[in-house]
């Protein structure tokens, strides 16, 4: 056995609760060490000197170099102490916090035994449940659809589908997305997350010069309400871009600091070497290298004061139903969470989802981010789909890997993603292989957690990096392939399947096909996909019959190429 | 290589911020992988897809099963992205989000660097810095001494000096402390800490009845504000016991509830299952299985306020210098943030100390507790000195393991202890091996944090587990061994020592002999001990003539016995 493949942290992916007094406890091991059997040696841990209970642990997840070995309980006693027990070649070995040893102290487990001092309602993580089916449609605003043509739009300096540069503005608005809103529901989506609305000089809006007023290329706040009031009237939810790490240099607040320097009562909102901000030296922090978006100084009460003013104020004013936070890895914790109480008291169900491209885990504990922007998993599907690089088994390794990242009631909130307005198109990543797109997107559907689906991925929209991935929605119909989207609907119709929303997932390869199974005490249903560009999807109910299949026609949505 | 043994977590032990921009980073591999070389591949996160920059990483610890190489940087940028290159038999392998691959693509590498997105200031832990000098005196207040002769005494139910029972009350009070701070400054103690102090019917208090009250045995509010201003005068803090967990069922709170049952206004301060609490039953949460002992439901708002509100009433009415938190890791990770920021708020240096017995390396981030009492370092020097568990190595690497449980700047403010109210004496244990016990304190003195010396260890106090171990304070000189107390005191006095409050730590074996060597960059000081009862201490000032010896009489302690 290889000892030092084993791990296990309490209150992580590998130890969390997922009910008042439901767990899932998993032990890593090394995925060579297939002849190992391991036991949870469990009880309460104010009795557990004297008496101790055992349940065989199950391996459900390979990811190439660990498998999991897992098992869930239902507590009497919401304090647990627990070691693992392992077996090889008839022999045991005891794996507590002291490590691996051959045997075990029960009488002193109370200096070295694993546990869950107790399930604290108010740390578990709890899954926005809407989130379990929400498939969202990413707007970048600009770009999508010009509706009101009553604003000054002189602001305008290109030609609706020309190719746009990091300067253009195409005319979007909020106008335009409520007049859409019929398509965007056509498709079978239920949640929009739109780029920054707020005011701004930029097509982009992610450097904000006045965090309350929507930008009148975009529209006014009561064009905001009445798109929220329109999409929640057929079941659609909005969620907003919070950029909160950054402002414009812009904001009231900078530009006083630029004027008065050190005699600024703002001089401390930002992170200042010297008496005066000098965008010419850069002397402050700002995002990346950008002089123009001076980074927020999250330290300071009021300046915390103000942003989540800001994240209340919209909820409170247009009941939009959350915020998808920009940058959220360089703002501190401690705001988040902050941040976290006051949304959540102003609307308990309002997801909050953090931008990070790398593992968050440290943001996603239930005390700061409900989600991420699932780029591990857009990762996964390009080189898995697009650049070859991953055959089955290691796409099967990878997602494996990216669903022991968390706990599952994160898994379950998810924000899964093909492409952004921060990365290529997926589909010209895939070279224009339409096949190719639906197969992931259908894997996309079949991952716990949430679709988010990139405007004019329905109409097969292509475009490279930042600004081509942000290319004019082509509103020609004579364009469009129907048949393209009449099977992204089916998949994103997949969305409402209680498996997919509550399944337990398991990740294999089979006959050189990648599977994903979800399945719940009443169903399974299951995805093949083989040669990457074509898909096959089977429900089985269990009923008195076990197993039995009940392919639906929409289900079995089978491609007449590869797969038998 | 055993890539399996390969672990990086950033924001952890692994990686942390010592400063406003120095970091210490580490990777974990197999100890036993000897021939690796390992480099850190580090830059500016916004330049890193063209621009890296290679440091190699030392093998600082080693604990038996891992080694963990170590690189220290600091930073212009403080947004940092890295990944590790490892080298084996000459060929090269990068070690990042992804695991261990052959090689690795900087263009792409914001997919899957390893990252410190910002060194926010409110996450950085901060050492509370007195905590890397204290010399704690844990006072177990009954047992003491009893000053107070105006006091009502009816409750005294044993003589001074008997064998103490679970119901026993010999009559310690605060007074009786203030009586005694000359002996307790001359051991060279700086801080004391006290168990609970408040309103409660049992000896222990654990209890507590009335949190704004001291309980009368042992004085009044008066007595305690006296107490902390004499001791401060004399250079020495004073930490009280946060009995937050639970409470006693005589709070008038639980009465309440008692009485009216769901029509209390304090229903919800309790989990109750039913409509009144029936200590029959026991049908509410209670501290084990100790029905007076009501848990508390720090979900509830004005729970959390009323124990806020002590927290910050005794910093603010008596100056007390922190909280001992009991049984911590059962109260609400969400309770001990907001407990945390008013403590800190109404005096930034109090400490704040959990009692927790296990890794408790998620309350210790810099946004729940300073530190934990570090029974994992009583363990260790149980199985060491007195069970003849471990050897030298064993020892070596269990405590290599300890350090890398935390972060150095938590390690820092670690309580450690040999034993407390809750364990047996630690010179019991190791059946009355004076050497022993001096030569364990040498080590807890060389270990990076505080010490903490349970009353009675000058006198070589001997008793078993609770209630043996709360024995009176024996007062009559005649039975004291001055020489042990001697030796005591020069080891307590390490602590002034600047190498041990501020140096990096480096444990290891050599000739048999258990080393532990702390260094700034003027000064190393090294513990060298030998048969778990003899040491030497070795001082060495790094000025021109490099390591050349200054062994004072002080520091040179060596006893005549072992140690050549």
């Amino acid at each position: 056995m290889n000892k030092q493949a084993l791990l296990h942290i309490p209150d992580s992916s590998l130890c969390f609760a997922t009910g008042k007094n439901e767990v899932t406890i998993r032990l890593r091991a090394a995925e060579e060490d297939r002849g190992i059997k391991v036991f949870l040696v469990y009880g309460p841990k104010y009795e557990y000197q004297i008496r101790q209970y055992e349940a065989q642990m199950q391996p459900e997840y390979r990811d190439g170099v660990f498998q999991y070995f897992e098992k869930k309980l239902t507590l009497s006693d919401v304090r647990l102490a627990y070691v693992f027990r392992i077996e090889e070649d008839g022999k045991s070995y005891f794996f507590s916090e002291d490590g691996l040893t051959d045997g075990y102290s029960f009488t002193e487990s109370f200096y070295n035994f694993f546990q869950i001092p107790y399930i604290n309602e108010n740390d578990r993580v709890k899954t926005v449940d809407w989130m379990r089916n929400a498939v969202f449609y990413q707007i970048f605003v600009d770009r999508f659809y010009h509706g009101d043509h009553e604003k000054d739009t002189s602001y305008i300096n290109m030609n609706w589908g020309e190719r746009p540069t990091p300067k253009s503005f195409a005319g979007g608005d909020i106008r335009g997305i409520i007049e859409k809103l019929d398509h965007i529901k056509g498709l079978g989506v239920n949640a929009i997350y739109l780029t920054p609305v707020f005011k701004s000089v930029s097509n982009h809006k992610y450097d904000i010069s006045d965090y309350k007023q929507i930008d009148p290329m975009f529209g006014s706040e009561k064009d905001l309400k009445e798109l929220v009031e329109k999409a929640h009237r057929i079941g659609i939810r909005v969620v907003l871009d919070a950029v909160f790490n950054h402002c414009s240099m812009y904001l009231s607040q900078f530009q006083d600091v630029m004027k008065k320097g050190r005699e600024s009562e703002y001089y401390d909102w930002f992170i200042i070497d010297g008496d005066r901000p000098d965008p010419a030296q850069i002397n402050y922090e700002c995002f990346a290298a950008c002089n123009y978006m001076p980074k927020l100084n999250t330290a300071v009460p009021a300046v915390q004061d103000f942003l989540i003013d800001v994240g209340t104020y919209w909820i409170r004013e247009a009941d939009i139903d959350g915020w998808r936070l920009d940058v959220s890895d360089e703002v501190s914790h401690d705001f988040w969470r902050m941040f976290r109480r006051a949304v959540k008291e102003e609307k308990s169900d309002a997801v909050i989802i953090g931008e990070s491209w790398h593992d968050a885990s440290d943001y996603l504990r239930g005390d700061q981010f409900d989600s991420i922007m699932n780029y591990a998993f857009t990762k996964a599907c390009l080189d898995y789909f697009a650049h070859d690089r991953f055959d089955e088994k290691q796409m099967s390794d990878k997602l494996n890997g990216i669903l022991m990242r968390n706990m599952t009631p994160v898994n379950d909130m998810m924000l899964n993603l093909l492409d952004s307005h921060d990365t290529h198109r997926f589909f010209t990543e895939v070279d224009r292989d339409k096949k190719k797109l639906l197969t992931a997107l259908a894997l996309e559907a079949f991952f716990p957690g949430a679709m988010c689906i990139y405007y004019g991925t329905e109409i097969c929209l292509e475009g490279g990096y930042d600004p081509d991935s942000r290319r004019c929605f082509n509103w020609d119909e004579d364009f469009w392939d129907f048949e393209f989207m009449s099977h992204m609907k089916k998949i994103l119709a997949l969305k409402e399947d209680r498996a997919i929303q509550y399944g337990d997932t398991r990740i294999y390869t089979e006959n050189g096909a990648l599977v994903v199974e979800r399945s719940i005490p009443e169903e399974k249903i299951t995805l093949k996909i083989k040669d990457k560009d074509s898909f096959s999807i089977y429900k089985e109910a269990k009923n008195e019959e076990e197993n039995s299949v009940v392919n639906t026609g929409m289900h079995n949505a089978r491609y007449s190429y590869g797969v038998q």
